[in-house]
């Protein structure tokens, strides 16, 4: 004899370390499932009780009782609805799981081990955890509820099992960071799983975003025959409810609510704005401050960071010099102005000359070379972190990522900042995203989006002088980085040689500075940083 | 009917990535190992062929070709010794694997695939590699030689499991990173091995450094009772002959060179000198410059750069300014000297004086703050980044880890640099490395070590002023980053519970900083960076 159920998909955003905050979002949106949905069981993302990635924090013995006074705090305090948490486990023998219990009553009824750990791309799961081989499955009002977790669904063994062991339906728990084509990704995975075990499946994300991985959120239920019948929205906390009934042998997911998720560039700049909204909040700054320079990456930055943050917590510096246009200047006041940020200028000449006078007799018998345009860089960057240190806002630094490959960029200059949303954003991406921006409301002065991209490091400089045309360079670049082609196959795909090598060398070259580069938002398959682990000192070429 | 065997410990210094260059250095010490001291066999350590560790280079398809034909030209001209040498291998289904291979008579006749990956503390194998599963033992002259790499030889498995396959003797490729208690640790572990298999080991080592990772070298040969019968020196690239011989059932290690090991402060400074000297030298720098400001930190790290790279590869620059004391000045000056380097003073009070005037109207109404200090150093640090800029010689970070724990430092300021030699180094191990680096010769004023330490970034500063007296804090970092201890366990040694609160808290902040520091040389047995991975964004206590 079966009833109805009623699953809620908890995608909240959870805080890393933040276990007694964490534990109130648990405790409410059960509570809020239970009342507004009258739902049976709420489900929420992997690793709930610390927020995920929580790294190194799982390797202190202190955090272990904490877990345990926070389950016992949800077991205690929800009691009238299933709740269906991630969190970290340490046994007798000091092993670590990843882990998901089903408290029901007030009890942990069931628990389960995650099979697949991650050890790749931005995931180090084998560093802390030992993998569990068994399946957890749980009969509530006559339906049979099998538990995975997160990459246990990437794979086709976890899933088979759990079928095997009875399960009507799959709840996975998810953390599953944001990359352009993740969604695509996941259903297409889920796909074949529900193909393979004729279940329908429930998939609960984390939404927010962790220093730089951003959680789209996203959550769906997928039914037997593949459709995606219950979404989500993406990049917003949201209890979304599922409803389920038993029919004949099967479970069958009734017809729910189906948010519009976003597309394209739409998509990712959500994405960066989520990311930047994360950090700075989640951080405790009180507003961020950014050079702007009447280029297109600091205007994109400050779009951002406007609708991230709201105007009012954003401060835009002009820090003009004798090789900045008018054009500009002009610009970047318009564009303050149109978003109602607070903005001054302030010219970098006298420091300028006090350094080249400090540095003249160093620098005696020597030619003008990128020293002299560095220390430009040095100058805007020392007095953006001034303002920063006097009124506790954190700099926003502007560059984007095929500068950041190639090193096109001032370590200690225009590379200061907390926080780097573009450095993820390949150059020819950021203009499309202001052309998107635009679409909502014009705010880049189309001039930015039009004109030839220069450091206005020298006089008449384009970027073009020492790199290839941004298109070349962003495929070349995703060639490599992320796909990891060889030279000769990307010159097999119609590039100049030299322009390849070129690229290449400087991509191979310039991980020193990458490694002293702030946190960025990644967006791509293949992110600099924890995602691509490169020795500085490598002297492999191909 | 078995004759002696002489197997050479091959301690060579790869670079990361430099294939050709490290098969060169494999000829040539096989070539040399053979006519200096007719041996029959030389070992070489983990993954000889592409230095360790050579992190994501693992993952790129193109460097499989290339280490096969490392292995061909090995074979082609090694062929009158046995060689034992450590390499990646992909597999047909693109599964990876760390390997050693025995190549005799110019063939590949056994190889071993790895059993144990390290995944934690700076190893990520299993983000590589698929562990082995098998013993490999191969018999020459009649002797039975188990070959084992590294981490096995830390787990009891696979040596057992190399005897039941009927070794008289194991060979161990090692790539072990230095910290300050290794060596004993090695000793104690394959004592314990010994006990187990009643065999000797033959302990082969990586020497040099790559980016933050020092290898200490130091092989060695381990008797069955567990007693080492030779021992190659410490930091230095040397083949060590070591001879066998069959006694009933039993071979047995003939007794044989026993380098002078270092101890204490002396192995110490010699791992800050193997590091500095390799990142520079690999890195192709003509140099470093640093600056140098008559504080400890800044003289220690000059006497370790010239003693890795010669006065005339260093250059040190004062950076007075109207908080500089005399003695600064006269200290600095007189070490400069003493160590016969280039040296110039080049006071910044006109580029502050700039900064004040430029940053008045953003500032007014404001109090005096680390605003104008960081200002402080953010001028030195922008000029030493120009002096580095046009000469090409890098900048040394003088941060010690104190500071680094608490962030004692500013951003872009005194953090500056390409490589920062005392990042794992306490500052009272500061104070230690420079009074042994007296005892060679006296380079460091006394004034220097006795004062109390100060930034000297306002009039009267001392660094009590805001921390904990040294040998307080630095016992609070390493009970809390090295051994996980809670607060309240620190507490309970006798501390403060302010001052552990205190510098837990700045500890806990300042991940951002450190996040953007250079590399520095891990010393201890949990340094800043891969070694600890700790979210920026965290909510956690304890």
């Amino acid at each position: 004899m079966t009833q109805n159920v009623t699953v809620v998909m908890g995608q909240i955003d959870p805080i890393v370390g933040d276990i007694s905050g964490n534990v109130d979002l648990i405790i409410e949106a059960a509570i809020r499932a239970k009342n507004e949905s009258q739902a049976d069981i709420i489900v929420f993302p992997e690793m709930t009780i610390t927020g995920y990635p929580p790294e190194d924090l799982l390797l202190r013995d202190g955090l272990y009782p904490q877990i345990n006074q926070a389950l016992n705090r949800i077991c205690e305090a929800v009691t009238d609805i299933v709740c269906v948490v991630g969190y970290p486990m340490m046994d007798e023998l000091g092993e670590r799981f990843n882990m998901a219990a089903w408290i029901e009553e007030g009890l942990i009824q069931a628990s389960y081990m995650k099979q697949n750990l991650p050890n790749y791309s931005v995931f180090d799961e084998q560093r802390y955890f030992t993998a569990g081989h068994h399946p957890c499955v749980v009969e509530f009002n006559g339906i049979k509820f099998g538990i995975l977790i997160c990459e246990d669904i990437w794979k086709i063994t976890p899933s088979t099992q759990a079928r095997d062991a009875g399960a009507d339906i799959i709840l996975n728990l998810n953390a599953s960071p944001f990359s352009e084509e993740k969604h695509q990704d996941r259903i297409a995975t889920l796909q074949r799983r529900v193909d393979e075990i004729k279940k329908p499946i429930i998939y609960v994300n984390q939404v927010g975003a962790q220093d730089d991985l951003v959680f789209d959120g996203g959550s769906f239920a997928m039914c037997a025959d593949g459709e995606v019948c219950v979404q989500a929205p993406e990049f917003k906390s949201e209890l979304t409810a599922v409803k389920l009934v038993k029919q004949a042998d099967s479970v069958v997911i009734l017809e729910g609510q189906k948010s519009k998720l976003f597309e394209g560039e739409a998509r990712i700049y959500e994405a960066l704005k989520m990311g930047v909204k994360s950090y700075v909040q989640k951080n405790g700054f009180p507003g961020v401050i950014l050079g702007l320079s009447g280029g297109i990456d600091s205007a994109l930055t400050l779009a951002i960071a406007v609708d991230a943050l709201g105007a009012d917590n954003v401060e835009a510096v002009m820090m003009p010099f004798r090789y900045t246009a008018e054009i500009s200047k002009e610009d970047a006041a318009q564009q303050a102005k149109t978003m109602g940020v607070k903005y001054q200028s302030i010219p970098i000449e006298s420091m300028y000359s006090a350094f080249e006078v400090a540095l003249a007799a160093s620098f005696e018998g020597t030619e003008t070379d990128l020293t002299e345009e560095n220390l430009q860089a040095r100058i805007r960057g020392t007095l953006l972190m001034a303002i920063s240190n006097k009124a506790g806002k954190m700099v926003l630094a502007t560059s984007n990522k095929s500068e950041v490959a190639v090193g096109y960029s001032t370590l200690y200059g225009d590379m200061v900042g907390g926080f780097s949303p573009l450095k993820d954003v390949p150059k020819t991406l950021v203009y499309r995203l202001a052309e998107y921006r635009n679409t909502l409301s014009e705010c880049i002065p189309n001039r930015v989006i039009t004109r030839p991209p220069s450091a206005e490091l020298r006089p008449d400089q384009v970027d073009q002088d020492s790199l290839p045309d941004y298109d070349v360079l962003d495929t070349i670049v995703k060639q490599y980085v992320r796909l990891d082609k060889s030279p000769a196959e990307i010159v097999a795909l119609g590039f100049d040689e030299e322009d390849v090598r070129k690229v290449i060398r400087l991509i191979d070259r310039s991980e020193y500075k990458r490694r002293q580069s702030a946190p960025g938002i990644k967006i791509t398959q293949r992110a600099f940083g924890r995602d691509r682990r490169y020795p500085i000192t490598s002297h492999y070429s191909e």
